[in-house]
Order: C-alpha cells, then structure tokens, then sequence
C-alpha cells in the first residue's frame, strides 16, 4: 500500500475517484446500522436464556430456605455475595451486590459523595469550591458525563497500552487536594483495550495524593470478557492499596451485563470493609434491598467461577470473529497509508481507530450519510472535546457478521476519503 | 369492661395479678415473633408465582418484539407503562418505571433536588441554609430517615382519620419559603390506614406554597391493598394540581412490592410530563435502564387493572382474617378500658394503635421480653421522637393468623399492665 501523504498529485485524484465511486455504492445500498453502543447480540443473549427457564427461572429459596421473593437483603444474598466476591478477587464481606446496573453504583456513590463525602473524617465534596477528577482518555464516556453533570472538572490524562500516563497522574493527584478520584477501566479498557500493567496498578496503590479522601472508581467492566485464548492478567488494586498502607482508596465495580443480560444482569460494588460499611450505611437510607430472585437466578445457572468462565468462551465464540472481521478490514484498507492506527484488543467491546488529526468528525459524518451510525465524535473525551479530533470507537458485538464487514468497509472509505481531503 | 382509670385498688391489684399470671404464661411459651415490618407472608407470595413460571418466566420479547433483555428503555417498556398508568390514573408519558423500590425512586428525587434542585429555574435545595418538610405523623418511618439523612428538617403535621390537619399545612407552606415539600401516604396511610379525603386532596393541590419549588411526595404504597368490600376512592392529586394550575407540584409515587413481589417488584414514579422529563433527564446519568424483563413479566402476568384488582382480592382473603383477629382481640381485651384506641383500616399494611400517653416504649419493651418483637417506639415520628410515646405500629401481615393472635393478646396483655402502672 502506498502512504498517503507521499501520493503523486495523479495517484491522489485516481485513488479519490475510486472512494467516491465506492462510497456512492454504499449510498445507493440504503444501509440503516446502529454501532453506536456496546451491546451484546441476540445470540449472546440467548446464551443465557437457562437463568430464567424451567427450575432455575422459578426458583426463589435459597439453599439455606431465604425467600427471595420478600423484602430484605440490603447487600445481596449469601450464595451471591461468595459467587461475585470469587469474581471480582475479594471476600464477600468486600462486596455489595447491587440492581441491574453498575453505571447506577458508580453515579450514587459519586452523588452521595458530593453530599455525605466518602469518609467520616473528610467533608462532602460537594462543600469544596471545586472537586476535579483524573479522566484517563479516551475513556468511557458515560463516566465522563457524571463528573460533568455534577460540576466535577475533569483532568484529562494520556492512555498508553498499559494504562493511564502515571507521570501525570502521580504528579497531579500529589499537588492539588482538589484532585478527588481517577475513573479507570482496567482492563480492555474501553475504548482503547487497555490492559493496565501491574506497575500502573502498585503505582495507583502506592502514590500519594494530597487529598486523603482521594478514591480510585475501578470499573472493571470487562473482567472475563476475553477474545485471546490465553488472556492478560491484571493485577489486584485491592489487595495492592491494602499492602500499600491505603486500602480504602479504592471503589471496584463490575457487572454481568456482557456476561448474563445487558438489561438484567446484576451489578457488584467491592472495596475494603470500611468502605463497604459506609455504603451499605447510607443505602440502607434508599432500599430495602436489591432484586434477590435475579441474584438467585445468576448463582444457580452460573455456579461458580468456572461456571462463568466457560460461559464466557460461549461469548467469545460469537463475537470473536465480528473483532477478527474489524481488524482485517482495516488491516486491508487501511496499513501502510499512513492514515490511521487502531487497537488490537485481547478483549472487551471495542475496537479504538485514530485518524489524522481533525478527521474523526468528518468521517463519523460520513459514514452516518451512507447510512452507518458510530458513537458521536468526542465521545471518549471529557466534555465530548476530543482535541486532537481523531479518535473514533467501533462497537462491533451487536450487528450480525456480515453487517459488521459492511459497517468497517464503509468506515475505512470514509477515513480514507477523509484523509485524502486533510493531507 | 371496666373503665382502668376508675378501678378501686382491689379491683386494680386483682387485674395485675391476673395480668402478670398471663404474661409469665406467654414467657414460659419461649415464643420468637418479628412483626416489626409490613411485610407480605409467603402464601401472599405464591400467589404472583405465575409471574417466573412457564411461558410468562421466560418471555423475553415484548409484542413488538423489542428484547429486554439488552440495554435500553430508560422509562420503561411501552406496554407496561399503559398498565401502570391506568394504575396510578396518569398518561403513559407522564410516568417512569424505575427498579424494585419505590423508596429508591423517592430517596434519590431528594437526593438530586438536594444537588441539582428540582426544576430549572430553582436553586439545588441543598444550596439553601435550611430546608424543611411537612411530616405528617404518625407516618412512614423511612420517609423520615431520608429526610433525617440529608439534614432537612421535620416539621410533625398531625393526622386524623381523612389526612393530615390541612389548617396548619396551609399556614407553614405559605409562610416559609424553606418548606420544600410534605410526605403523604395518601391511601390506607402507614400506619394509621387513613385515607385522604377529597377536601384534603383539593387543599394541597390548590394550597399556596411560599417556596415555588415546593413538592408534595405523594407514596400512594397501597392503592389497590384494599381490605374492604367497598373501598374508599382516592381523588387524582396530580388531575386536582392541574386544574389548580400547578401541575408540576406532585411526584406520586407507587410500587408492586405487595401486588406481586415485594423483593422484586415495580417501582413507578408519575408526575406532570414537565417533571418526568426533569427526572429522567437526570436519571440518563445514573442507568441505561431497569431491568425490563421484569416489566415484561409483570404485564404478561396482570395484562391489565382488572388483573391487578382481582390479584388483589386473593391477596385480602389471606391477610383479611389476621386484620379481623387484631380487631377481634383488641376487642376483647382493651375495649371500654379507656386506656387505647386503635385504627380500623378498609385497606393496607398495618393498625396503629394509640396507648395512655407515656407508655408506647414500655409495651414494646414488655411485648419484646416475651418474644414478641414489634416495630421500634416512635419510629412513626420525625427522628423517632413519638412526643406522647403513645404510638404502637402493629404489622399482621407476615406471621401466620395462629401466631397473630398470640402476638396480639400478648400485646394487649402488655398495654394493660403498663397501663396499670401508669395509671
């Protein structure tokens, strides 16, 4: 392939005409495709069809006769708390069970925050003329849209592939008390699949922050939700902040959302007991209790940690060659031109392209007007601000195979046609 | 009967002896009885079963064929938002399902009114120096704890028999523009079983409140948990607020939590299209969505308010007979003793009882000590401050009818003893 930007003045308009020609086919194809979110497909779904069927789905009793049908449970049940806290790597004294959506833990632990604080001895955050956060970027955008809803200014810090730029995380968290927290997916970070390194996990752990209520929102959203066959391991942040001497640093979430049903799955909290009481303590203000029949489904269908780690191969095995179709679409139209790079993610929802600087709207727009909705631009950045305006998340699970190799051919025409206008 | 406050002291010491001899009887029995919460028993629940079993428990796909098992759906699933509109008597846009707690719904409104206020042109209440609310009491102890939680201040509001003394809600809401709010529990109110009369409605509705933001939080819990053949209508508070001209005044309340499952039931929240479009405007920060394969269950199950009203008749043919035994032994035991009155609810979850003033704690106490553990003394109070300690929570619902009637002579065995004392 040729490098764009070294293309005669002739080679420019044959390879424009061909694009136009091509993108003008897609045109007429009257495509309508939504890939705007991380979704899981109808056959993934159905992979966990067993929770609500025959015994399972009409179980209520616990093993030890608890009625999940009644009020009561405030942190989930027994069965549950061991399953999820073998999950997230912490004792299931560690850990909150919670409704259906780990998003809704994380935006009432930041609210209360702002109101109660996080601590005894620290004041709301909300009382401070100004609360900042460390938004690791591109990151996930709806974490971004929380801080942004509530006042918090955010800090946007350089990712790498293993991790945030801790240079300036350490440098920033250790000169402002205004500096309250850090978002962070740790693993196959969305969008850029990301795996945090076991140095950015110590460095998180150990560096010292000027405000001693400073708390780490660890939303370790992709867990097991691997496409390599022998996947990275990431490092226990809590189990490292308690050696560190700071072990109530750290919020962990996770959910099975991308492992039973996006819409039905159960969301897990974990942290260290202190932690752990102080939320419990204040959600006692807000519910009775989570839904126990769906934590009793999950338990009895999913058994154990090997129970969700086979499922997950399950899910591997049908989003797997949608990935695989991204990358060598993009691999074909795309290499040696000098245009653009993308991630080659172990796992996760994600594929995270980088065009030319100032392209990423352009071609967003473009492939919306053949038909293909992606993610808005700037999504992945604090206050939707890309600066560089090149980045653009592909969230390839929920269309069908083939609608996927549509979608990605379309894409690289566009960055390509792009491109071509901006060199 | 014999009037206690008009016994010689004969007569008086011969009714102790006889009382003691009673209740060291209950003692030898070494019961253990929880009726601190309205909670339903398990035949109540069997009776939604149908709702996680066959067809029902595993449907996944609304009419329309939209899947709920993934993402999305913020406000709910079209088809049950028709049936829990026509349940709280609004439009289908003027409603939000929310998870299984209605007191989640409730909590978290005054949680981001306290950060983000509760209409654009307000200031966050929790900006102001104080904020206040009306509490009507006896009323419903988490209510209370919210409020107590996020330092807004209790305002006591007596009850009687058709809602709370409207003369002194009217004066406080026009004098002091810190009152934000009142709670009502409109229908078979917890925990006297008052229903509020149409005048009552027409006056908060029209009512003029000092501070423009001021909402009333109507937790209409009970709607359909009639006990009586005939039952009392309630008048439309969000319909009288907007032909009062201020329609954005109301949040209402509602939830399945004692129509189907009380762990797992619905949560519904209604208000003018104005104040849904406020929450969930906010709530697109917190979640993608409830869980709507529950909502799907519920309606499939219900289909309609026919199946809802006759749902609710199975659910009175079991708790009908442990109200009837409370009345029956309160009777017998306490009747023309002038020393309590008690409520006589056509519908609910509970019977308040009203003991000689300074009492209430000491009954508990006594009814605790032979195995009977009622709900804590004054918790029906703002900061569970009963200022007669007068007020006694009864609870029937959950224990077997045996064991309520053992429960409930106890009870009256306790109240005249103490009674005796006091007198």
């Amino acid at each position: 392939m040729t490098d764009f930007k070294k293309l005669s003045q002739e080679e420019r308009s044959k390879i424009k005409a061909e694009l136009l020609e091509r993108y003008a086919e897609f045109q007429l194809r009257r495509i309508t495709l939504d890939m705007t979110r991380g979704k899981p497909c109808a056959e993934q779904l159905d992979l966990a069809l067993g929770m609500i069927e025959g015994d399972i789905g009409e179980a209520y009793l616990t093993p030890n006769g608890l009625d999940c049908r009644n009020y009561g449970g405030l942190d989930g049940i027994p069965e549950a708390k061991i399953l999820f806290a073998d999950y997230m790597g912490v004792e299931p004294d560690e850990l909150i069970l919670g409704g259906n959506s780990s998003l809704n833990m994380m935006h009432d632990t930041i609210l209360r925050a702002m109101v109660k604080g996080v601590a005894d001895s620290a004041p709301p955050w909300g009382r401070l003329p100004k609360v900042k956060f460390l938004c690791p970027s591109p990151g996930y955008d709806r974490h971004f849209f929380i801080c942004e809803y509530l006042g918090i200014e955010m800090i946007p810090i350089d990712m790498s592939e293993g991790g945030p730029d801790m240079d300036s995380v350490e440098e920033l968290a250790a000169a402002d008390a205004n500096i309250k927290g850090i978002w962070c997916v740790p693993k196959y970070s969305n969008p850029t699949g990301a795996v945090y390194s076991d140095e950015v996990v110590e460095r998180l752990a150990n560096m010292k922050t000027r405000a001693p209520d400073f708390r780490i929102f660890w939303d370790n959203a992709y867990a097991v939700h691997h496409l390599a066959d022998s996947p990275p391991a990431l490092k226990n942040l809590l189990r490292a902040c308690k050696q560190a001497g700071n072990p109530d640093r750290v919020f962990m979430f996770g959910s099975t959302s991308k492992i039973s049903f996006a819409g039905a799955g159960l969301a897990i909290m974990a942290g260290s007991q202190k932690n752990m009481q102080w939320v419990t303590n204040q959600m006692a203000f807000q519910t009775i209790g989570p839904d126990k029949l769906n934590q009793l489904r999950h338990t009895l269908f999913f058994k154990d940690m090997g129970g969700i780690e086979s499922h997950m191969k399950k899910h591997a095995a049908i989003i797997k060659p949608k990935f695989d179709a991204v990358q060598s679409i993009l691999e074909n139209e795309l290499s040696g031109k000098n245009i653009a790079a993308w991630s080659k993610p172990q796992g996760g929802y994600f594929v995270s392209i980088d065009t030319l600087e100032g392209c990423a709207a352009a071609v967003i727009e473009k492939a919306a007007g053949a038909g293909v909705k992606l993610t808005p631009a700037g999504s992945a950045y604090p206050y939707k601000n890309d600066p560089l305006d090149r980045n653009i998340r592909i969230a390839p699970t929920f269309p069908p195979l083939d609608d996927v190799r549509v979608a990605m051919e379309l894409v690289a025409v566009c960055i390509q046609l792009v491109s071509l206008d901006k060199i």
